[in-house]
């Protein structure tokens, strides 16, 4: 016997050992889509479970430190900065429902990019918005979130959305 | 002085001990849209840092089993099951682009729902498919997370969505 | 040889296998001693890190999930509801300086007590305080954390304080 | 298009929702083959890092309690009692080497049984001896970890080894 | 509509991405105070639960390294060095009560300093020791938690106790 | 009174502050011993939970990463790399069954080295093979879990095994 494994779409975290640090930065966002009632409730600070915004920002924050931990190829490092901001919005042509726009900056000095970070960063805090918002609306759903820029490394900038 | 702080928008975790444990369910449901050639990359395994859909179940299912580590109110309970489903879908008229479509649906014994568990669950899928496909395609975006239905508990049967 | 190691304070966790689940409650308090200017800095929310009590609460909480993978010997339970409150005080007799008192509740329905539970969501809070506003003020200190209730379980009531 | 993937293969919790909640006990064991002078200094406590085996002790009993969230389809489950208990051999016919035997019994009520649990404290205890002793002694091997007996559930007492 | 939210009182982690690594150290005190019976029994390893210090001590380097997962704004950094010592005191004029000292002491190359982890790793050592020792004495309280002294980065040396 | 506690045994985590950062390898190695049929079920992916290396894989790579917070002096790093790979083995001299070979490849940039995150993933893996295949045979053991290489650091290269 002493059968190899086929080795075809095996798992394995990415060698980055030759990489320098670099400063890096990430920027991710995502959107929350809601009824009137609840962003009132929401902006009103009038949900039950207490303040969202101030409860999702941190839990936001947090998970971006546990990125690492949550996503099983990516690389741990050590997060040098962490911002996660909140803006309501009305209705537009892209969004037929009143909507709240998460957006989390994230930077460090690593080895590799940051983006994962920002990006888990926004979905831990919409999740937060889900919980503390659920009991007034389930039908809340949580859209586009995506990677609008990132800096440092070797591809250098990136810059997907103004 | 001896000062109250005003309470107003003071987050705590609900007390949930007068409710009696019942078997609960729910399903929660996201998209990922990508381009054409990042699809056929994940499904005919030739993205680099491995089996994408392998891994994004089985974190999927972990971050199930972590959402009130996660998210600041969300109770601790006990998972009975919990199961992670993939399936890459064409482009139509709601979708200019093709998708892959994540359905987590996960169970407990419990005196609270389990939503949150099934929303997590599919974020953090869909945040390690970011994650290992984001070498060929940073423009990739996470649509559409919601629960789909709910079972048990006083609130009874929840479909949303058929 | 074969010698059997001298067992004699030897770490196990106790076995709670026999009792009954019953409701638990454990409230526990701690004070914070700060010079005056901190504490106006908190109230008025002017410190550079953010809203400290809104960010001491949600970490409150999210240890309080936490005691047991903290503590070693300490039960894993699932907790069924936490408080975390403030209460701003100016010196007297006992108190040289303006304090802050930290108090938290936790309940549960378990094997065990939930004063680690409690306990550990004052120190969690405390030190977050600390934290966010060490760079006005180095020499706050923590005192007084202590139970200050408990209620379920077969040893019944217990009132430490009024 | 709209293939359903192959499901063969596919990682999934086992549902365990309709199974009872009884007391459930495992017992585990295993070794650890070092030098004679490696297991002296443990014994006479004269290894620079540190009292080895109540260190090992900590580390075992905790990581019992994370079985659930390191194994990825493990079901999470509250612990009533963990004992983790060492002792130092001889060779033997068995075992060409001096070797220490560690033995983690844990126990809950639970709906699955805690094999995993006291598998994983055996594991964690030998990697904190191995941790804590590596310098004097780089070829330690963790040898024969194995399930010794379990008690509860439908399948009944099993017992392995007398 | 468009209303950017008031930021006032925002949290955030501060941006330490300018900083330069440099040898950082900090040294954080605090006490139990307790019966003295209960003093007994953990010296002389009576109590039923195990050895009180020896595992309050790697309760608290353990809890040092999780200081950033604990406490939402502080910085993720990799310790080189943790130390925990206890010393047992005599009733005098500050103290009514024998009490228990635990000094931790922290060190690492980073862009912050470790006050929070010196800081972490006594309270979770206190908070170890009172679960430990809980049965014999629910009236033990935690006290004078505060820090030391801190050495490095730009604030320079910090001695506040002799 | 003032009795400093005998220190002889004190668990500490050594000081690698002064130790510089270096290019660090190790690789570690362990071995499942299974049924015949066992490891055909493995092999043709045939076992009900789903496909174990596919999961052992994820698992192993996650815990190395989380070897410093399980293994109580160990210190924490930033892996650069992480690699585990299976083989499987036919019944030989040494080994009178089947067995599967785990090898593990662990790469860091640090002060030390990263051999417990080496032997951590080989045990993870194996203890979540254990985890998916124990419904089929209850009798697996994990055998050889030894470090096979190291490079990098003041010891420079040690090479076990070839």
């Amino acid at each position: 016997m002493l059968t190899h494994l086929d080795e075809h779409g095996r798992a394995r975290m990415v060698d980055v050992g030759e990489k320098v640090e670099t400063h890096r930065v990430a920027v991710a966002r995502g959107e929350i889509w809601m009824a009137a009632e609840t962003m009132n409730a929401i902006r009103d600070r009038n949900v039950p479970k207490g303040d969202v915004l101030a409860t999702a920002r941190i839990a936001g924050i947090m998970a971006a430190k546990r990125a690492s931990d949550l996503i099983p190829l990516c690389h741990p490092l050590s997060i040098t900065h962490v911002q996660v901001d909140f803006m309501f919005r009305d209705p537009d042509e892209a969004h037929p429902q009143p909507w709240l726009e998460i957006t989390a900056r994230v930077e460090a000095v690593s080895r590799t990019g940051v983006e994962m970070e920002a990006m888990t960063a926004v979905a831990v805090a919409a999740l937060t918005i889900y919980d503390m918002a659920k009991a007034l609306d389930r039908r809340m759903r949580l859209m586009n979130v995506r990677l609008i820029e990132k800096h440092g490394g070797k591809s250098g900038d990136l810059l997907l959305e103004p």
